[in-house]
């Protein structure tokens, strides 16, 4: 895989997943790392010091003008080979949240950042997608060639809901699951896979101090899982260790 | 059943269900028919000069404010009775788009519309709802009872999407099916059931000539279904005859 880009790298899964990556015995050539505010992002910035493959980039998903400089800067680095793997990771948090007490607010926040986001991420970075998964075209389906993996949740499965509240999260996350299926079916014919990811329950801030897995656990379930993705899973809700969930 | 309100109401689904509904043997006490344009619902004011029993009220689904002083006007008329019946039927059609079509507007006003209306909307008619439930405490779970019927579509069903694209419409009705999961399990105490509802493809402005049934068959089977609700339906996803639709 020569170029992969994760967005909301400055923390938790994000920032996980960029170290991890960058550990590697063969480590992504291009692994651009992006987040809101990179002068903050002490921890990223020295890991780009040390491996010179990764590149921080600045970047607020929900600041939609924005994107088109900033694929103009990736593929200015990346040039004809394209971008193989987009991992649309930043997202909002869930809050508590009651029918009750659920705001207008919190609803249209959670949407624009969590769903609204990576499909325009994805589309922004469509033509280098494309160039990628054209660069291979007589290869299969994998995340080598070209794929997006967008960061749902548990939470946003509707099957498995019986809990109730949490609004804003849920709603997006499952507007997100709707999106990367129409995505998957869209993408076919360009060989993109589109896979959506439940990370598991990691000990973040998102996730807090009783979440029953590391970071570290998290992120290297997920890399072994999204390398052996094929065409079967496009379109798919799947979990870190690659078992489904339900929509 | 006493009291009933149908969103969106001057055309296709909804006024089907306030017409249909007004020529039953036992027309419900108190109809709310509600539209933007009370003036200009020509076919509406005509079954109301006939039908004592419906109330039109002027309602902009996404204008959240106004949600208040339409609360009221529902409450000054069915007093402590409160409402048995929120049909959240007004929605945004799906138009034809692709990934490399999709624009931002299209996803937030197709979400305002479709997924938060009925959400806000519920949450501003709870005390009404509940009123009613409560008026009706020691009888089990049905829509003549309280129930709040979502319209979603199949076309929101993640797991049956395999023609991709209609970004706006899919996500928000994705949406829409997570918040009715949400509210089924945070108003279960009250007794009030919350089920999402594909109606068919149906013979409106929406559906177009070549949809497969008229309103007439749509809303009768509707109403059938809806009255036949019991508690396992709330947190359901289900089409005009009562059979399950996959999330």
């Amino acid at each position: 895989m020569k170029s992969i880009l994760v967005t909301g790298s400055n923390r938790g899964i994000g920032f996980g997943l960029v170290k991890y990556l960058t550990l590697q015995p063969i480590s992504p050539q291009f692994l651009f790392a992006t987040c809101r505010h990179p002068t903050k992002a002490e921890a990223l910035q020295e890991i780009a010091e040390k491996h010179k493959n990764v590149h921080i980039l600045q970047l607020d998903v929900t600041d939609f003008e924005s994107f088109g400089s900033v694929v103009k800067n990736v593929e200015s680095i990346v040039q004809d080979e394209g971008l193989n793997l987009l991992f649309n990771n930043a997202g909002i948090s869930p809050k508590f949240t009651r029918i009750n007490l659920v705001k207008v607010e919190q609803m249209t926040s959670g949407f624009m950042t969590n769903a609204l986001a990576p499909l325009m991420l994805t589309k922004a970075f469509l033509p280098l997608l494309k160039k990628a998964a054209q660069n291979k075209s007589s290869e299969s389906f994998s995340a080598s060639r070209a794929a997006v993996i967008n960061f749902s949740s548990i939470l946003g499965s509707i099957a498995e809901n019986s809990s109730g509240g949490l609004y804003p999260y849920r709603a997006s996350k499952a507007a997100l699951n709707a999106i990367t299926r129409s995505m998957s079916v869209d993408l076919k014919s360009d060989g993109i896979i589109v896979t959506s990811m439940h990370p598991g329950w990691v000990k973040t801030e998102m996730g807090g101090r009783n979440a029953t897995m590391t970071v570290e656990e998290s992120v290297s379930n997920i890399i072994r899982t999204v390398l052996s993705l094929s065409e079967k899973h496009s379109g798919k809700f799947i979990q870190y260790d690659g078992k489904e969930v339900p929509w």
